[in-house]
């Protein structure tokens, strides 16, 4: 930039203003050792939020991709339709009735991954202040997309059950005092991120009648819900009150991150915006990494391949849960996930994680801060573990390691207290 | 959606206002029926905005693909960096240096094709109803990306030789006046979209003289630079004033636009709001499709892919030609490129070409309308041709039934006048 440079617009005067706290924590020399030394062999990082690829069948990646050239090359390596490719939207109206939700392919919009679905309906309904209701704490990718538009985000407190029901309510009633309309609830009724934990019916009940009473929308974000260990399956809000609810899903969870497949499924109004809106992004999905998605769905059965990921998963949390009763101390706790990849660990309220990851990555051993996961700064004493994308024997150490860490810590706090 | 729908933001309350006519063209029936009848195999499609990939030698993707997956296949198919692929970045500090722009990998950030670093351009620079400078016509998504963030676009005036700087002298002027200082000036310099001409060197001068003495930026779209069918080199904007310069390339024109990668280069203070802007965007572009243009580069030497194309685009830019000649009636104009995918037609002034578009299709046969290149409603009378895609036998036909179409067009309008 010049030093004539001019006054610039967003980013540069209001949403970096906004934002100043999260990108300094992003931007802090902590967090950037972080993402990179996810790279890294001799760390174990359990700082990511990916599958594990090798893990899963993705073998015959190859074969598909040669069998999707062979049958469409020309259309698979063109631009496509910005609602996404029509074969794809087709397999996800089958793959949404097995969840019990009724919808048609027009319906549909293919997204790059979950979240440019979050940007998009970010996009289409936020103007500068307005306000969105979130989990505390929720996916930090969320966050970002929402303050990227300038939002003021509120969470709402979570037990074991999802959020309490009785602090929305009154989340919701006391902006209706103030005059204010939050434009939706964002919300991740199963296995949530970070916490692994699904909301209960009654409470998704709840939460859709208040939507209902307040007059917002809900926009459900559906990510981990395929990867579910016990319990029940519990209907989708957007099974319960499809004409209120924003659905978004994600292949990266189930299939390859890397090839940014996502959906969204929206009451037509509002999809006829984010289909604007999608237009305007990137005029279209990747057509290629659409249709590798539909021929390998095409050819493995989701449920046979989603089992065999749930199995995986499953073992590995039993793994952490194991290590984390076994090496982590007195003071700390962490939640119990039903399915999805993380857990959501707290320790004493002296401890400040972000502080401490640079102490952890010289133990090898790396974690994602809790207060990403806030608007507002808190979690400071709070961290995501991911079990998902390490081996066993890796989980294991890694939390042996994380909680010599977090032990040195307390044994500096008892010692400068004393 | 409910009658209890919340009162909506941005789209619902402001952009659809500001979109209107566009939104109206874009949903019109005939607008509709065009992008619908591409895929249909009896209309000759002189719309689009493709390669023909048949052409270009992509038969080795497969190939490609199997390699990329059996070197980094865990890799490929999970989250990569928000500013891109390495390898890729690698390889673009070539394919720039070879263009005369110095640059590092730190310095490029991949997105999803060009059209997303146009929207992350809008989403950090633009407020609503800050004002970008363009050229008159210029390319249709970077009109929606900047409308869509409810930008307000001025263009200026083109000769053969790109934007007429006397027009943008007195453009700049007339806005100093009124206290408007416009966000950036945004231009395709080399063989732009919609006429395939390019600006002269020293009216490039020019406009880097006037985008400093205005405060301005300039953004540089160089889609089409590459697929240049005579005449000399021209430096970039990029390469002759690095510091006040945004640029844009894509590899969706010399490649595949199936894929979606492009790329921006940015001076460092813009470049790091454009990462953030990208992660909430959508965390990263496809780590698959990064790797796919990297391992092709890998084996195919650039500038033996795009001689190849050349070869092909020249030969069908001539076949148009050709046909325009002979068969467009007295009345009629036309671009002649020198270099990209299209030629920009104007009919006489009577004649609207959005109304003209169904008959066209009547007689299998669609183009683009001129309005859609412009954010005022002009451009009525003109029309985009496309001669990439087409086959040369396809092109003359095509040709030869839009005479006819516009033939009609203007004896209808002889015998209303007599």
């Amino acid at each position: 930039m010049t030093d004539s440079a001019p006054s610039h617009g967003f980013l540069f005067d209001k949403w970096l203003h906004l934002y100043a706290e999260r990108v300094e924590t992003m931007r802090s020399s902590e967090v950037r050792d972080l993402l990179a030394v996810t790279a890294r062999p001799d760390i174990i990082a359990l700082a990511g939020g990916s599958l594990d690829i090798k893990a899963s069948n993705l073998g015959k990646v190859s074969d598909i991709v040669a069998d999707v050239l062979t049958e469409a090359g020309p259309e698979a390596l063109s631009y496509g339709p910005s609602e996404g490719h029509l074969g794809l939207r087709k397999f996800l109206v089958k793959f949404m009735a097995d969840e019990g939700v009724d919808c048609d392919v027009d319906d549909i919009i293919i997204t790059q991954g979950g979240q440019q679905a979050l940007e998009l309906i970010a996009k289409i309904f936020i103007n500068p202040g307005d306000t969105i209701v979130a989990e505390a704490p929720t996916y930090v990718g969320a966050l970002n997309a929402f303050l990227s538009y300038q939002a003021s985000i509120i969470q709402v407190k979570m037990d074991n059950n999802g959020m309490i029901m009785s602090n929305m309510e009154k989340t919701l009633k006391d902006l209706r005092d103030k005059g204010i309309q939050p434009k939706y609830i964002y919300t991740i009724p199963n296995s949530q991120n970070p916490g692994g934990l699904s909301m209960s019916l009654s409470r998704r009940k709840k939460l859709i009648k208040l939507a209902r009473d307040y007059q917002t929308l809900i926009v459900e974000d559906s990510a981990y819900r395929r990867i579910r260990f016990e319990g029940e399956d519990i209907p989708s809000l957007k099974q319960l009150d499809s004409a209120n609810v924003v659905y978004i899903g994600t292949f990266s969870k189930i299939l390859s991150a890397g090839l940014r497949v996502g959906w969204v499924i929206a009451p037509r109004p509002i999809r006829e915006k984010l289909v604007f809106a999608k237009q305007a992004a990137d005029l279209c999905s990747s057509s290629l990494a659409q249709r590798i998605v539909e021929q390998f769905f095409h050819e493995t059965p989701v449920n046979n391949h989603i089992n065999k990921l749930i199995t995986v998963c499953r073992r590995r949390r039993d793994t952490m849960l194991d290590a984390l009763d076994e090496f982590f101390p007195k003071g700390t706790t962490w939640t119990k996930p039903i399915g999805g990849f993380f857990i959501w660990v707290t320790l004493p309220e002296y401890i400040d994680t972000t502080a401490m990851l640079a102490k952890a990555i010289q133990q090898k051993v790396a974690y994602v801060p809790g207060k990403a996961f806030f608007a507002d700064g808190s979690g400071r004493n709070c961290m995501r573990l991911n079990y998902s994308f390490p081996k066993e024997k890796d989980i294991k150490e890694g939390v042996r390691r994380l909680a010599e860490v977090i032990e040195q810590e307390m044994e500096l706090y008892k010692r400068l207290k004393v």
